[in-house]
């Protein structure tokens, strides 16, 4: 049997997808927040691209908003949870590795040495992920990621980490699908380890988490292809690298970036300073400040886990919004609703 | 004004998309192809995978599609057009750079100089893309192959190399989408050059493209955040690049791979290969044989451009589609329509 579609059908379901679509928007799509200049802002800002009858509309192709993870989507505090991921695993491997136990930063982390640990920097935590990230294949790694995440307890809230992520932020990313936006991950956490929940949690499927990778090296083992992981760093998801990385994995501008620290200084800026006087198109800078020691955590300056210092200073500069977590959401976890 | 959305207006909906749906599948989905064991063995992979009755149905999200472009979307002959293009812009550079009359490989490009050119081998077609893609913004990039997409001509058909697109494989790629799939291009070529017409022509939007790249370079100019196109590669995007290139941007296995040369025997591997005996997903793989002199070109096991030796050798062992351009397609060109 052959046959064309009919333009009325076509039509017909157009109308009733855009009576949906009105409807639903009636509705407050961000219950989690309080009224305020930070909600009213996103809500302004989504109108304006996306009303047909507004001198801004943009076509559901230019609506690329980008998320850093930790501390903008889950928590950050008492540290990155991939590096608690990370101690875990070198605990779990240790028997296998003596040498560990004398050697830093392994030392440290078997002894629980979180001043020394912290002490040894960036070269240090990338010492670590390479012992315990590498030397597997990706179903292999994400195996490992997953009996984690169903195991694991955080230390203040003795709950999975994936109940760590933000309930007002979640409301966010489904508001912004829902009008047609296209939402990616962009965050110095390794891309594999993201991978492994954004799907579940977020709604981000994996060709849209953007972070920092270790390489891979392409074998047939036993006739099998598989790629295995390698103890060798292929890209660095985080500062100046998050708008080399949206370039290079989305090739679009986005038109809006959320952040929480100094890493997402360069995408907040790449996002929103326009490139010329002609360059019109609204653009949405948000900032989470952490400000709730007692729901959350409270710090920005001075801390070694989302630092938020020249981001926080360049913000009302860029008309950046600044969130205030205490003041601005009514809950902070979905188990909290 | 606050609502919620009825649900029967969802289910309205829905009944008459799935209408829309299934009359659009009652219509031949591959009309340049002609009838045969190609084109049967595609719809009937679709339908194996889609019907919501087929034992081995598979959400939508798993449903990646992977397609080399070179040789497989377009034609690559008598040169890949990319560096038919870098040769057009060491003709425009010339006058600013004197050295290239005695430097190869520019000599033997200024001097129409093939032979030489095809000798230099992949060090000096890199060198030759080094000189000419970088040190411009992505954005002064794009313009720059606009450009040369409008106004340049294919040697043999005199026409737009944007008009050497495969039509059936166009049908092919709209039929994966109208089922579901979601598709990306896995391919040597350079993703930026790629991306200036992909979405246009492949309906492939950029973050779906994946080749190969240069590093780029975060700077503030003037206060404008800016990307700056370095001489100095990142990724080659070609052999046991592709699976690699598949996991880093998409962190899917695909279940549908396209290629037609040696660059594409790992993709295709790794696509088709079942990881063990449980693994009984359906698989396609379909490499496209240059057999038609006439109305493109025929060529195989030896030739610069696209040479497929390993992989058509493989084929039959792997159950691989391979498409006999000359017999299994009606036309080559939208144009021929």
């Amino acid at each position: 049997m052959r046959s064309t579609i009919k333009p009325s059908y076509i039509g017909l379901a157009t109308m009733v997808l855009t009576f949906i679509v009105t409807v639903a928007h009636a509705a407050d799509p961000l219950p989690s927040w309080n009224e305020g200049t930070a909600k009213s802002a996103i809500i302004q800002f989504v109108g304006r691209v996306t009303k047909v009858d507004s001198p801004d509309y943009l076509a559901a192709s230019e609506r690329v908003a980008t998320f850093d993870n930790d501390g903008t989507l889950w928590s950050e505090h008492p540290a990155y949870f991939q590096l608690l991921f990370a101690m875990g695993r070198v605990k779990a491997l240790a028997p296998k590795h003596p040498e560990w136990k004398t050697t830093q930063p392994f030392k440290a982390v078997l002894e629980g040495d979180m001043k020394t640990l912290a002490a040894s920097g960036e070269k240090g935590l990338l010492t670590l992920v390479m012992a315990t990230h590498a030397g597997m294949t990706p179903e292999e790694f994400r195996k490992v990621v997953d009996q984690w995440l169903s195991t694991a307890r955080h230390p203040k809230f003795k709950r999975p980490y994936t109940d760590l992520v933000f309930q007002p932020m979640l409301e966010v990313l489904d508001y912004l699908r829902a009008n047609g936006f296209k939402t990616f991950i962009v965050s110095g956490g390794g891309v594999e380890f993201m991978r492994a929940f954004a799907e579940g949690v977020y709604g981000v499927p994996p060709e849209q988490v953007i972070g920092s990778s270790i390489k891979t090296k392409f074998e047939m083992k036993n006739g099998i292809p598989e790629l295995v992981r390698q103890p060798d760093l292929n890209f660095i998801d985080d500062k100046d690298g998050k708008p080399i990385g949206i370039n290079q994995y989305i090739g679009r501008r986005p038109i809006a970036a959320f952040g929480n620290s100094d890493g997402d200084l360069q995408m907040l800026q790449y996002t929103t300073i326009p490139r010329d006087k002609e360059d019109t198109v609204p653009r949405l800078g948000l900032i989470v400040h952490h400000t709730d020691a007692e729901r959350e955590y409270a710090y920005d300056h001075n801390t070694p886990f989302g630092k938020l210092d020249k981001a926080l200073d360049e913000a009302p500069k860029r008309d950046w919004v600044v969130v205030d977590m205490k003041k601005d959401w009514k809950v902070i976890y979905p188990w909290q609703k």
